[in-house]
């Protein structure tokens, strides 16, 4: 069972600029983040949809999708989302860690206040597919240095956005090794395999 | 006239582990950063040659400094490299910038004390080639603060180092663009235009 951590951060390690917050999930300028998401430039306000992935963005993203059978995201990753409406946009049984557990929320998603847990969960869900630990930062983190990582799946963006969430303040001393590259105008992405 | 800022870091932006000094330029742990340079592992007490080189990291390195004609660096990694043994490895001019210009130095290194003065030498000295520089942190992120930086050379080694000298702590924010990339066992090495 292969437990897989996908983020994207800046090249100076940040996964969202500044003031993230619902309606703003991604900090201020953070939107660019995903442009390789959308395709290019999009905005919090605009209207952007997700038809517009293309190129080495499509590959690698469907490329991690078909080996997915299951979802664990952080509270704030959800929150910050909007619930992304009320529904799971991701394959499979989607586990969210929070300690709030008896807050109202959608069926399809679980809620649970525990990293062993969540993973038991996801991983029963996921059959021979892989879990995915999607975010936020303090997630990976953790399952970083619980050693439930691995593979470590890193959308990094052409860009210093100075401040913000880091991705790996606080994060362990690991080495990896480089499994695979993806590079477009948006994004170079990198499959690594952690080692230690 | 192409100013390209070249240097290796870890995935999580630090270019030197702790306590790097001569002998130890990389600091404690730093050497796998280099791995990529002596075509896999090295350490500072044992020999280590650059003959090791190979596959996409030589790749890199050769389109790299086929383009250079001269190289600035900064004292601390002068001396964390002891000076070299006294000989400038690099190709062309190399301009050290110091506070110290008057301490002995062999001359086949410039020393001066201003960033503008050593932009100044090395462009003059490269001809119709690229200026290099070299490191460390903390003219690259002066070099990049003050909008010399043409390209943005990233050797990103496959490790979190956790603690060192970090590469973008206090650098502006900035828009890149990716051009190449390169991967290999020991980095992917990302080379970025600097758009903003």
């Amino acid at each position: 069972m292969t437990t897989i951590a996908t983020i994207t951060m800046s090249l100076d390690g940040f996964v969202t600029g500044p003031d993230d917050r619902p309606g703003q999930g991604l900090g201020v300028g953070g939107e660019r983040l995903h442009y390789w998401v959308f395709g290019g430039p999009w905005t919090y306000d605009g209207e952007h949809d997700f038809g517009g992935i293309s190129g080495e963005d499509k590959a690698y993203y469907d490329g991690r999708t078909e080996r997915i059978g299951s979802g664990i995201v952080g509270r704030g990753m959800y929150d910050a989302a909007g619930a992304w409406g009320g529904q799971n946009p991701f394959p499979g049984t989607l586990v969210v860690l929070t300690h709030r557990t008896e807050d109202p929320h959608d069926p399809s998603f679980t809620f649970v206040d525990d990293l062993g847990e969540a993973l038991q969960i996801a991983r029963q869900a996921a059959g021979d597919k892989a879990v995915r630990i999607a975010g936020g930062a303090d997630v990976i983190r953790q399952a970083l240095a619980a050693g439930e990582v691995d593979e470590l799946c890193l959308s990094i963006a052409p860009m210093l956005l100075g401040a913000g969430k880091s991705l790996f303040d606080g994060a362990p001393e690991l080495d990896l090794e480089p499994l695979e590259v993806h590079q477009s105008r948006w994004a170079t992405h990198v499959r690594y395999a952690v080692t230690r």
